[in-house]
């Protein structure tokens, strides 16, 4: 027999996993849902075009590409010069480039201050490896319109609660502003030119450390005054942990005279977090002057949730307001933030307790189709949440345990000729 | 400002109708749930050439086929010859074949008898007109390994259960059987090779009558004797609403002698349903000798669901019980059930009132952020549902309309300096 499975990198999902990632998935709605954010849905396929505009970074690279219908074979050789002819339409590889569709296509429709979630698949061609998929599921909240530190407290806070309502609590938030950062390297003497490479080789301090950052800095030529007085900084014999969060530790965090106006935004935040979160003590947010996030559209605050219990981020966001323009011809404020819903999902409990009750009938082979669906309904109208019919097995160890397994929580016995109701419910395991 | 649309025949769903469509499938689910049906999820690409097998239909011929990645000017020169090298996936143009595919892979791990539900996005190049959409969710129900007439009983009474649970009750089920169908063909004298023309001349009966069916007939160039008999029957005067539903109908709706076998087996459906429903009277099923469906893979009972509101059909279904085989290498018994999420969504009234208490939080532009959060968290702490911000407008009718709108129940004012807990609550519209 052949082998069968579902292309390269993609999953099935048998029933134990899927019911645990729609449980998962509701209580994510609901929570962000009781912050005030309402969920919206765009198709999975985006124009061609707009999946490639330069927004989506290097997971353009990534996607996958529709085939044009109707080619014929004069149009397919032209496309050898021409491959985008191929292809009209794409899998979308990301939850953003959609959004920024959506509101300028719906922004008559929609409130002046638009909260939106987004919960769907994405794709992306990467090699497959462990935890890493070609089709997985992104979970977005948005604030579109909002242009201060009010959207980016609510997304925090919202995320925050979310991940305690998964029983994951303990999560703490690293933020940085792109306007620090910007503000730090023109301090350092780094210019414009020489920012976006300089923003890479920050990225990866956690990885390689002050030394390696600097050595990677004099690879790349930039100014070399610049580079000696970023390492001088990064060298200090000062901790990176600068709790509890608060402007005092942000601006300890900085080189000197950090522009207040920016120090006093990212203040706020915790200020805001503390309020929202009146039983909790200090805030859980750390400042991190080093937090790069890759994608080139972010232009403010940025953020990742970290977790005690692993040691990469469960998601992130930032603020983008000059996204949305480039669709709606028209500046709109938005900051968005992802939490990261695959990884969550493997960190939630195995399988919480259903309290429902759920009762698995078994039956001889020889009662009636009739009598069977009797007893069943019977049950359904007694208030059991869930019943599944098994015919009678040799292994009745077997079967229970699988029962079991399955979340079922009591089975009953039918023989033909009984009087639908009877059958008493026996606790399973 | 340049017209930014969705792609063509595709939609995006704002917040109120996403909510109807998540609250919609949260009922489909709970429902098949407490029938003993277990979620399952497959990616929505496949492999082409398992989309293309034949099993599809017409359905293969609307696929959407993904770019293969990779190719070079070469390679796509060379599939100027043979456009199948083009691409290598596709998406899914429904659940059935997917399913098919799962169940190969994953049958180790099932149960005997495995009863799936299924719900989720299919995609098919329809030229777009009113209510026929590009991407939309389909929602199967299967049950894989049981060839006795339960299985047809159990999807059946699931589905109306569901469809009642919605606030569609009075649906009927049409019902019939390929070999009913194929025995009715073989006594009036069709030979074999003619049953599929014939079955798709009598697939348009609703449609042009018993003349206009003979009449194709006729043109289509089959055994005239046969269609002379055929006519005959269809023309006696008699109506063709054989109620009550039970074997004295069947048998009557039948030319004569009608393998006892087949009758006992549709009769059985009945028996089942008014069992499993036993305060409802008669059983909501109809039989229709010339209910045919299209899709050529269906080897046994076929059904559809009827509803008093409408025209078309809500759903249907069939026993496939070759299909699995063509994946597996071993036949398995098949039975599935597909309701029409889409028309479904169209018919639940329009908003059902939301008991959750959600507020609108008005407040001035100069209250503070962290006051904002602090009020915010003292209603979501004192049980509100939800709770939403909005900024004092100047137009406050339009503001508290559009929240109403929105599903929002009351709204709270917040000045400056105001205790957390403090607002009254006032409601809205």
């Amino acid at each position: 027999m052949a082998t069968v499975n579902p292309p390269r990198g993609m999953r099935d999902f048998l029933p134990a996993e899927k019911a645990r990632r729609e449980r998962v998935l509701a209580v994510i709605r609901e929570r962000y849902r009781a912050h005030g954010f309402d969920e919206i849905e765009t198709p999975v396929v985006e124009e061609h075009g707009r999946l490639h505009a330069g927004i989506g970074g290097d997971n353009e690279k990534l996607s996958y590409s529709i085939l044009r219908r109707g080619l014929d074979a004069d149009g397919i050789r032209a496309a050898a010069d021409d491959p985008a002819a191929l292809s009209d339409l794409g899998l979308r590889y990301d939850l953003t480039v959609p959004l920024a569709r959506f509101y300028a296509t719906n922004r008559g429709q929609l409130p002046t201050v638009f909260r939106a979630i987004q919960i769907g698949p994405v794709w992306r061609a990467e090699r497959p490896q462990k935890g890493r998929y070609r089709q997985f599921v992104q979970c977005d909240i948005d604030i579109m319109g909002d242009e201060s530190s009010r959207a980016e407290a609510e997304l925090i806070v919202a995320s925050l609660d979310t991940i305690d309502a998964l029983g994951l609590q303990g999560g703490t938030v690293r933020v940085n502003d792109r306007r620090a950062l910007d503000w730090m390297l023109d301090s350092f003497g780094f210019t414009e030119d020489e920012r976006p490479g300089v923003l890479i080789t920050i990225d990866k301090l956690d990885k390689i450390g002050p030394d390696g950052v600097a050595g990677e800095l004099r690879e790349r030529g930039v100014t070399a005054t610049a580079v000696d007085a970023f390492e001088a900084f990064l060298k200090r014999p000062q901790t990176r942990e600068y709790t509890p969060y608060g402007e005092r530790q942000i601006r300890k965090a900085l080189p000197e005279s950090a522009p207040d106006e920016i120090v006093a935004h990212l203040a706020s935040l915790g200020e805001a977090v503390v309020a929202a979160r009146p039983d909790a003590g200090a805030p859980p947010l750390v400042y991190d002057p080093f937090l790069v996030r890759g994608m080139g559209y972010y232009t403010g605050t940025i953020f990742e949730l970290a977790h005690p219990s692993v040691s990469y981020s469960l998601g992130g966001g930032g603020r983008y307001d000059g996204m949305i323009g480039r669709f709606l011809g028209q500046q709109v404020p938005a900051v968005g933030f992802s939490i990261g819903f695959e990884r969550i999902v493997d960190l939630v409990a195995e399988q919480e307790v259903d309290q429902a009750q759920a009762v698995v009938l078994v039956h001889d082979a020889d009662v009636p189709v009739a009598q069977l669906l009797a007893h069943k309904s019977a049950l359904l109208s007694a208030g059991v949440a869930r019943v599944r019919l098994e015919r009678r097995a040799k292994n009745m160890k077997a079967l229970l345990e699988r029962s079991a397994a399955d979340g079922y929580t009591g089975f009953a016995s039918v023989r033909s000729g009984d009087e639908p109701g009877s059958a008493e419910i026996k606790p399973l395991a």
